[in-house]
């Protein structure tokens, strides 16, 4: 029941839809009703549901958090450098459990799932988990 | 086990106690160990727990959510223009899974369930979904 | 399958990390495929999910949180003067779904899950509910 789909991201900062392969994952294991689990085991990456018909929503999100977690800060520690991605993940929050009814993840009209990538490009992944009612 | 609740929410940004509703379908089901999430289905609302004894906390959570994401920005480029609410939605999130034990929400004592219109007012509606164990 | 664990905050402002305990219960329950809940029951505190190897990452993410929800604010009404640890709770979130796989909370290699406590010291307690597949 439990899927991992990898990935790698292009950009420094970055929302991919990944709503097809969790979709797909979903049907693999033939669940009609249940919920499923998208689940992103990094630290600097996380998983949110947001619009997926104008890519200028996904553009003003990544805008708007750059501004309020900028990537160079003079009270930052961490000496990797990279603790606005951190931020990010945290605020944005690092998995996403969406209902499945009839086969289908239960979305709105407008939703979509988004890998979000905070310190790219990388070789990133995550876990699908379907669970059956 | 999912049941949908339509509201009209009155105001632009807004936070309403949806924690009857909640706890309703929860004993609606007759479940009495498990968990329910409750699921927003749009891209400019969202679902938190927080405080519902003093109203001030709700004032405000969104007096200072609105200062971190200004209606107005020169760096958005959607044209529907309400990216803020899009910003808030990933920023609070779309979805609570709450435990449930002898028939009642594991709420904390001053926790309640909150639908967070940022993009009102309209017709939205939420999912219920109630999961025995 | 509920467990509540009790916990003693020493700061304002601090992440505990709860990964130990978490995956205790897991233990206990003898569950080797599902997912566990952790579950926040308090207003002004959260649990995330974050870098454990370097504690600078922790102090970076406090620092710029307290930032953004400044303690003091000419536009908070509530009489309790703490709603800048209501947001952090409602923007950090107060619960995280892990994935359990070979009896092992399926963390990534740098994961943690932390208590963060937002408006201490004080006492606090939160809950582990492990769900079986």
């Amino acid at each position: 029941m439990l899927h991992r789909v990898k990935l790698t991201t292009g950009q420094h900062a970055q929302m991919i839809d990944i709503t097809a392969q969790v979709q797909d994952a979903v049907r693999q294991e033939g669940v009609t009703e249940g919920m499923v689990l998208v689940y992103c085991p990094h630290t600097t990456a996380g998983i949110t549901v947001n619009e997926n018909a104008d890519p200028d929503v996904v553009h003003d999100i990544l805008m708007r958090l750059n501004e309020l977690y900028p990537w160079k800060h003079p009270g930052y520690n961490h000496g990797e450098g990279n603790s606005a991605a951190h931020l990010k993940a945290s605020t944005i929050g690092i998995s996403q459990l969406v209902p499945v009814a009839d086969g289908r993840l239960l979305l709105g009209t407008w939703q979509g799932i988004y890998f979000c990538e905070f310190d790219g490009p990388r070789q990133r992944s995550f876990y699908v988990k379907v669970q059956k009612d």
